[in-house]
């Protein structure tokens, strides 16, 4: 076999021109923490004109208020007055569910959506407290302190662990580890928030059935005991009372469901549902027949709270928990929601400063008795069906929770609370996204199993458990693409100089004598045996294959390098043993097309004067071709193969 | 622009054939858990000769014991006493790191070889303790159960801890988990045996000064605290003598390192110390004088230990940690060490046969008084230079390390504990591979720091911390990898049809009015939202170079899909956000080249009819004629680009 230097190579592989250490890591640290390049709008601008681009970007309103118009303005009271119409049963009925008075409820719709319409960047998004958080933080802080026993305790560390939420949220926003929530999948969310929808709606029995005792448990099998376990407690004024508001509910939502327009039916029938409960109580004295009612709301706004926030207590270790997990549920969901009503209407979010924008307002909450908000779904999608133009929505929506707050307290006084978790469950349920469940399964088996696992470990387990479980699994699977690499043998496209997986294409030909291997992942340390031991494998296996048909014995092992996108020192001593192998066994390794980073690292370790420079290729086709001319080259009777070296000389 | 029909597309992309659902998770799960294809032998033979392999496969020694020579016997018999005279002196030096009788590492080199000869399948091999998973034990246990204080509970925890790592070792085998082992990178390792020998030859400065009281901790500062606190008890004695058999040690090593074929002279040092240290001490009385000796060691071979494992015990979770912990660590050097010498001779080892052979050895030998084994790599060298063919090798030390225990323990009555120290310093210095550190430095500061962070946390925490750090930052790494996919331009390299990365050939073409993406990872949720942005991002910037240049306007984006190995569901939401995104910029989204499994996905969930399929081509090239093709027909007058669609029409 002659010398690879002798055969023409038109294309040679170019090693990137080498960087500077530190300009390389810059600009991975750019890549990995500012991909979206905020900088970008600050280049070429005089001193001045920065320092204001730098106060729009981080305070967004002084960027759309100058060009704020009275026709917006119209379209921005409707929304919100439709969103306070929504959030004042929610934000009762959540803050039931959060085992907090109702009025913090009502206190959360009034000073976060201030703060997020001065530094959020979404213009639909509507501010308000989430059903899944509410549980979360009952369910995590329950387990130290009973709020029962112990309110005034509770409500500090409801507080607190309010403002480690915000501290949180503001501090990955700040560090640009924006990222973290993307490792919560869509599957998993899927999975997480139906498991969380279940859970809450199996809390709402113990409003439903008008039960007193009821389990601190969330998990299925506590709550059904406790339910069956009392079935002499049910109260069917209660029972009764809850389902037809239920029912009530459900058809309307159907109805705006089947009709865009009537969306209104469903963003004021909770409020429509309360009046009516209401009244019904008051004239029917229903609260003295087992149907219990919110009784006394404290009148005025939002009192101060900072003193509230308990840094040196006992349970601080908890709440800071409470804090993160909260924090980084609360902010998937915003995130996720701001996002996809931007996408609807072609404008960009960006999710670090909307992070530090829900920090902020979680802060600020926390020192004025609101807990945990968010942007919640159901709200932002009802304010994007009213028409909402900017954030101005939720001044109003505030504002209106305001006079609420001022003068319209007592009115709360006679609503049963049956009808708060009629509420409750009729928003819950259509969080279980049965269907986006059976797409996962067609599309993809491992996301169905994420999605499952994720909600049996809520539903079976707690909410954290669920959660721990899906993102696990999720890291799991990413771990394992990486540890078990996909492999395959390539063959010739018939007409092109195309080489493509003989699986994928079997019309793909083998070249006699030639065996073209594509690794299709990074070569890691996690795969680096695996790779070597398969790669041996591919070539035991032609050779058995050549054996058996009796053709031309083996003379190259062509490695198609395409797909290995990067390579550590483990994967270059891999490459090496390869090398080694191939060589004792009387084979020849050749390279096609490596990137630029395995190419850099090929250059640094050596490797490529191992190897020699004459034997890699820019194309699989080049690599062929070169081998080919040499099998005839050197062999006087070659097996005329299907593929003519003469064919890719382009 | 006209319908993309119409044009030609010679190559179609063709869709996998459908498999059915188990049977692609049973090629998945064999490909994960049986990468190696170990029933390849198994196939198309008669029972008979079927359970005759089964047998062999399990029991390794069944398949070379009937073809084993006389010569063979010769060789492994010298080998064989050479490392018998590493063995006792190594035995008793980390029995005594390890704070265990030096007895027990003599027990060490007795059975547990015996059980390794007949189950392993490495010919080089050497069984025997080793310094970082003794100590390892001593930190761990330590913690718990002073061994200078209770010493019958800490041997009891030791050998129970052994059971678990070998209980532990099996299950990793049989359950084809070895691939765990493959997380420990060769960057953490180069890291964590670093900075264990400067750990250990620490602890030896005990031995060495002669001290009493030394601290239990292992981290730098409170070792060099307790040395420094105590200058007044150094004893001059102690360290003359061990500084004198240092630099013999050293010396040795050095000229058995020039010479391989004195290869022997290293051998023999340790025993020759030994010899040396003991007849010193007994004839000049240092015992009397600050120089401590090893003292009376119990006659005969193992005793049997079944009743000294203690399940029942309050420390049974210390123990099964110490145990998981130890046994990783164990695995990890003796696979590595019998995978290397393998490639030496070219033949080939089962990673998970070797873990069941481990770990039947250490429930073996935590039956019989033996504490943690496995394959050193000095010990290993020195076999394999002397000569080994194969296990048998270690059933002579075997047996001549009974015949140590049988007849001559009284001889190492007098052996001085400085002797042992020194031979722990001299072996351990080997192992600070800073050579390996820089070459990581040179070839890629990623691993670079991987092992300086396992170093650190080894060093001046504790063993275990270097190790979760390491491995953390490791599977970092990976996520971080899969999480910030490097994404490319493209262009045409001259006098070709293929297309490259124009940052790695400054030389390749744009091609006007198309942009060529390429994404080099796969697609999942960790990074679908990234690849969204920073596809919108390479459009907005082609879009400003448009402008700035006065060139044709974009109409064309090309996603080659190559190096995409994979895509979830999250991904698939992310190709179809891209196609409302350019869709809505009035730009055509063009796929080159998407893999089996892309497809597979596309087509499952719909996305390829929104597409289309015929916006779908399988080389780059194709897709870009295709485009100018559009591009020429619909427009009169188009800019010439350098890249002519008719060269492509290969």
């Amino acid at each position: 076999m002659g010398h690879g230097a002798d055969h023409p190579c038109p294309h040679p592989v170019a090693i990137p021109p080498p960087k500077p250490f530190f300009k390389s890591l810059g600009t991975s640290l750019k890549e990995t923490f500012f991909p979206d390049d905020p900088f970008r709008q600050f280049k070429n601008q005089p001193p001045s004109k920065r320092f204001i681009l730098g106060l729009q970007y981080f305070v967004p309103i002084l960027e759309w208020a100058p060009t704020y118009t009275f026709e917006f303005f119209k379209a921005d009271v409707i929304a919100g007055i439709t969103i306070a119409s929504l959030a004042v049963p929610q934000g009762i009925s959540y803050a039931n569910l959060a085992c907090l008075p109702p009025i913090i409820g009502l206190y959360s719709s009034f000073v976060p959506p201030l703060i997020y319409a001065m530094l959020g960047s979404s213009r639909d998004l509507a501010v308000g407290t989430v059903a899944v958080a509410s549980l979360l933080i009952a369910s995590m802080l329950g387990k130290e302190v009973n709020p029962n026993e112990n309110p005034e305790l509770y409500l500090q560390l409801a507080l607190t662990s309010t403002f480690f939420a915000g501290v949180f949220q503001c501090a990955l926003g700040f560090l640009r580890l924006g990222f973290i929530v993307d490792f919560l999948s869509h599957a998993t969310i899927v999975g997480f928030m139906g498991g969380a929808a279940t859970v809450v709606c199996l809390q709402q029995l113990k409003g439903i059935l008008g039960l007193v005792h009821f389990t601190q448990g969330t998990d299925l099998v506590s709550v059904m005991r406790s339910v069956i376990s009392q079935t002499h407690q049910w109260r069917w004024e209660s029972g009764v009372l809850g389902c037809c508001f239920l029912f009530f509910l459900l058809v309307t939502k159907y109805f705006s469901k089947r009709k865009g327009a009537f969306f209104w039916i469903n963003a004021m029938a909770p409020l429509t549902s309360v009046i009516l409960g209401s009244l019904l109580v008051y004239f029917t004295h229903a609260e003295k027949h087992g149907v219990e009612v919110i009784g006394h709301l404290k009148e005025g706004l939002n009192p101060p709270s900072l003193n509230d926030l308990s840094f040196g207590s006992t349970h601080l270790m908890l709440a800071i928990k409470t804090g993160i997990v909260t924090g980084v549920i609360a902010l998937a969901e915003g995130v996720a929601v701001g996002r996809s009503f931007a996408m609807f209407k072609n404008y960009h979010i960006d999710g670090n400063k909307e992070m530090i924008a829900f920090g902020m307002m979680n802060i600020a909450g926390s020192c004025t008795s609101c807990y945990l908000t968010t942007g919640p779904f159901s709200r932002t999608a009802v304010n994007f069906n009213a028409g909402c133009k900017t954030a101005v929505s939720n001044i109003v929506m505030a504002t209106a929770v305001m006079i609420t707050l001022l003068f319209l307290t007592p009115l709360f006084h006679y609503t049963p609370l049956v009808v708060l978790s009629s509420i409750i469950i009729a928003a819950m349920l259509g969080l279980i996204d049965y269907e986006a469940a059976i797409h996962l399964w067609q599309v993809d088996k491992f996301d169905f199993v994420i999605c499952i696992s994720s909600y049996i470990g809520v539903v079976f387990g707690s909410v954290e458990i669920g959660l721990v479980t899906a993102v696990t699994i999720s890291v799991l699977r990413v771990l394992l693409f990486v540890a078990r690499p996909r492999t395959y043998v390539l063959g010739n496209i018939p007409n092109s100089v195309a080489f493509r997986s003989i699986e994928q294409y079997p019309v793909a030909n083998n070249i006699p004598g030639v065996l073209i291997l594509r690794v299709d992942a990074p070569i890691y340390f996690a795969n680096a045996n695996y790779l070597r031991e398969r790669i041996s494998r591919w070539v035991d296996e032609e050779e058995d294959r050549i054996k058996a048909s009796g053709e031309n014995s083996l003379h190259y092992v062509i490695l198609d390098m395409s797909a290995v996108g990067s390579i550590d020192t483990s994967g270059i001593s891999m490459l090496e043993e390869v090398k080694k192998n191939m060589d004792r066994r009387g084979l020849k390794l050749v390279m096609a097309n490596p990137g630029s980073e395995v190419m850099k690292k090929l250059d640094k370790s050596k490797l490529i004067e191992t190897i020699g420079q004459e034997w890699i290729y820019l194309t699989t086709g080049e690599a062929v071709t070169a081998c080919n001319l040499m099998l005839h080259t050197c062999k006087p009777n070659p097996s005329g193969g299907e593929y003519d070296a003469r064919d890719n000389n382009v």
